[in-house]
C-alpha cells in the first residue's frame, strides 16, 4: 500500500513486478458498478485487491463512495487516501481498539462483530459513532455466527443496541463457498441459497425487535454472474476489478477480462524438459494453487507481448515455486521464444495475495 | 528487512508479529558454527532465513564472515550493514546487471551461473572481479545444470575462464530434496548421494582441465543431522537458526528447538467445533502446509505463555488461511483457556515464507 505507481514502462522491470492494464480493470469496474446501480443495491467494492490509492481513485471516479477492507491498517491508508465512509470486514480486533476509535473520530466507520464480548469490549473505547454488522455464516464456515443461530444474532444485536455509540446496520455475509464449486449453475445455486439465508436471519431479527436492518454479501463469483440481487441492500466484491486464474479456472471471467499479471524475470532454461526458470517464487507470488487436468498450477503463463503480455494456453503454467524461484512449464515452440533475460509474465492463482506480497505497486499499462 | 526491532514487549503486540526467541536461535547458532569448524567447511549461512541485520550481528559474533542471499536487493541489504563477502545463490538476473556490478565494486560477491549465456551476458558489464560458482541440479531438478551433464557443466567452466572479470570457484548445489524424506535414515542418503554426485562433477571438471575447485551444500537436514562432511568445501544452511514446523515433521529438529513463532490475535471463537478465528492469514503465514496424521495443518499452536509461547500438542493446528484470517483448531481444554483479544501463536511451516511477509520484523524475546 505504497501508493508509487509508474506507467508504461514494462521494459525497466528488473524484479517480480505487478502488471496493471487500465483498460481491461476499468472495463471491469464499469460492469460491476453499473449492475450494482441497475439493481439499486450500494456497491462498496473491497479494496484488499488492489491495496492501492490510484486504483481506488479509479474507482471513485466511477461513482464508489462506500469501500470495504479487511484491517485496520488498510482503513487507515485508504482514510489517509480520503475516503470517508469504511467498513472493516475482518472481525473486531480488541487489540487494535486506540486506532479503531481514531478511526471511528475521524469518519463514517462501520465495523463488524460475532459476539457479545467483542461487542461489550470495543463499546467501552468507543467515544463517537460508529455502525454495526453481524457477521454470518451461510456456508463457509470462516468466521461468523451460523446463520440458523436465531438467539445467538440476536443476543449480539441486543448487545449492540445496549452500546452508546453503536448502531446496528444489519447482517452482513461473505459466501467464499462459491470460490469452489463444480460448475457456473452451482455458484448462482449457492449464491442464492446463501442471500436466502440472509434474508430467513433478518426476518428472525425483525420478528425479535429489530426491524428495518440490511443484507450486504461480498463475493465476486455470485456478485458478477447472478441476475438476482433480490433481498440485497450492499454488494462489497473485489476480485472482479482485476480477476485471476482462480476465476478463470471456475468460469466466472475469460482471461482477457484478467487485468494483473506479475512479470518475471527469466534467468535460466532447461531445455530438456522446456521448463525456465523465473525470478518469481512464493514470496511474490504465493502458494496458492489450483488443479486443472491432474496438473497443480500455481499460476498461467504469458509471453512479453512489447507493453504487456499475450497469454498462453493452459499446457504452459507454473508448474512448482519455491521462495524466490518459480518453474514454468511451456510448450516446446513456447520455450523457443523465451531468452534469459527476458520477462515471463505469470497470471497468479488469487491476485488479493500477490498484491498483498508486492505491496500494491504496479507498473500501469495504458495502451498496448 | 527493516531493522526494526522491539525487545520483550509481546503484551503491545497489535497485529501478526514474529517474535524471535534470541536464547534458542543463539543455541541453534553455537551448534551449526561449531560443527562447521569442527569439520574445517567454510560456513556460508543464508540470510534469507532471517533477513535481518540485528540476527545478522549475532552471527557475526559467532564468527560468521561469508554469507549467502538469494536475491539482490538482500545483498544490498546485508551490504549496508557491513558484510564484505556476499553469494547471491541465484542465478544471476541479468536485469540486475547494473546493481550486480555495483556490488561486485563495493564488496567480494560470488554469483551463481548455469549457462554460457549468462555468464557472456553479464561478463560484458562487469568491471571488477567476482567469484563464480556453477549451479549444479543433484535431484532437486529445480535449478542448475543436472550433474551428469559433464560437457555442459565444462562450457560454461570455460566461458567463465575466458570472462576477464570472473574466478571459477566452484561448483554449487541446493540438495533441497532433503525437504520431502519419509525418514532420517533418507535424508541421511539423499545428502551423501546429493555430495556423492557433486564431487563426481568437480572430478570431472578437474579432468577436463579446472583442478583446485570447491564444492558448497546448502541444505539444513543434510548440514544438520549429518556428521559426515568429507569431499565438502562449504556449507549455507539458513533454516536451522529458527527451524519450523516442516523441519519438525521431518525429524530434523524438536519443538523446543524453534525459535520463531507468529503472534495472532484472536478476534473470534466458535465453541461448536472448538475452532479460533485469528488475525493471521495467507499473507502473514504463507499458505504452505504439511500433511501429518491424515490431516492438513498450515502451522503448529502455541498458547501465550507471558513473554512467548508454549506450544500445544500436534491435535491443535491451524486447518485454514484465508487472505487475512487463520482458523486454529483446539482440543476443548485448551480452547476454554482462550479469550477473545488474546494472543494465539501460530509456528509457521515455513518460517522463511513468514519473516519475508511480515519483513523480517521481530519482537525479541531475551527471556522466558
Amino acid at each position: 500500500m505504497d501508493g508509487t505507481m509508474m506507467r508504461d514502462v514494462t521494459s525497466a522491470i528488473k524484479n517480480p513486478t505487478l502488471v496493471l492494464d487500465e483498460r481491461i480493470a476499468k472495463e471491469n469496474l464499469r460492469y460491476m458498478a453499473e449492475k450494482a446501480t441497475g439493481h439499486h443495491v450500494r456497491f462498496r467494492p473491497h479494496f484488499k485487491t488492489h491495496q492501492s490509492a490510484e486504483v481506488g481513485e479509479w474507482m471513485r471516479s466511477a461513482g464508489v463512495k462506500h469501500i470495504t477492507v479487511s484491517s485496520v491498517s488498510m482503513a487507515e491508508y485508504f482514510a489517509r487516501h480520503g475516503w470517508q465512509d469504511i467498513l472493516i470486514a475482518f472481525p473486531v480486533n480488541l487489540r487494535e481498539s486506540t486506532e479503531i476509535c481514531q478511526l471511528a473520530r475521524d469518519l463514517k466507520l462501520s465495523l463488524l462483530v460475532e459476539s457479545t464480548y467483542s461487542v461489550e469490549s470495543i463499546s467501552r473505547k468507543l467515544d463517537h459513532h460508529v455502525d454495526v454488522w453481524i457477521k454470518i455464516d451461510t456456508g463457509l464456515h470462516r468466521a461468523g455466527i451460523w446463520c440458523e443461530k436465531h438467539d445467538e444474532i440476536r443476543r449480539v444485536a441486543e448487545a449492540v443496541k445496549n452500546s452508546d455509540w453503536m448502531e446496528l446496520k444489519g447482517v452482513l455475509t461473505h459466501a467464499g463457498q462459491t470460490y469452489h464449486p463444480a460448475s457456473f449453475a452451482e455458484i448462482l445455486d449457492l449464491f442464492a441459497d446463501s442471500n436466502q439465508r440472509m434474508n430467513t436471519a433478518r426476518e428472525h431479527l425483525a420478528n425479535g425487535g429489530f426491524p428495518g436492518l440490511e443484507v450486504s454479501v461480498g463475493d465476486t463469483p455470485g456478485c458478477w454472474l447472478s441476475d438476482d440481487f433480490g433481498g440485497l441492500d450492499e454488494i462489497r466484491p473485489g476480485n472482479f476489478i482485476f480477476f485471476d486464474a482462480m476465476m478463470h479456472n471456475l468460469g466466472v471471467c475469460r482471461m482477457d477480462q484478467i487485468a494483473v499479471a506479475v512479470a518475471c524475470p527469466v534467468v535460466a532454461k532447461h531445455a530438456d524438459n522446456n521448463e525456465i526458470v523465473i525470478y518469481g517464487g512464493a514470496v511474490h507470488l504465493s502458494k496458492e494453487k489450483l488443479e486443472q487436468n491432474g496438473k497443480t498450477k500455481f499460476g498461467y503463463v504469458g509471453l512479453d507481448a512489447g507493453n504487456g503480455w499475450q497469454v498462453l494456453n493452459s499446457n504452459n503454467f507454473v508448474r512448482k515455486l519455491s521462495q524466490e524461484h518459480g518453474i514454468a512449464q511451456l510448450e516446446p515452440e513456447n520455450f523457443k521464444k523465451v531468452q534469459i533475460g527476458d520477462l515471463l509474465y505469470v497470471i497468479p492463482v488469487h491476485v488479493c495475495l500477490s498484491v498483498h506480497a508486492l505491496d500494491g505497486q504496479y507498473v500501469i499499462i495504458s495502451e498496448r
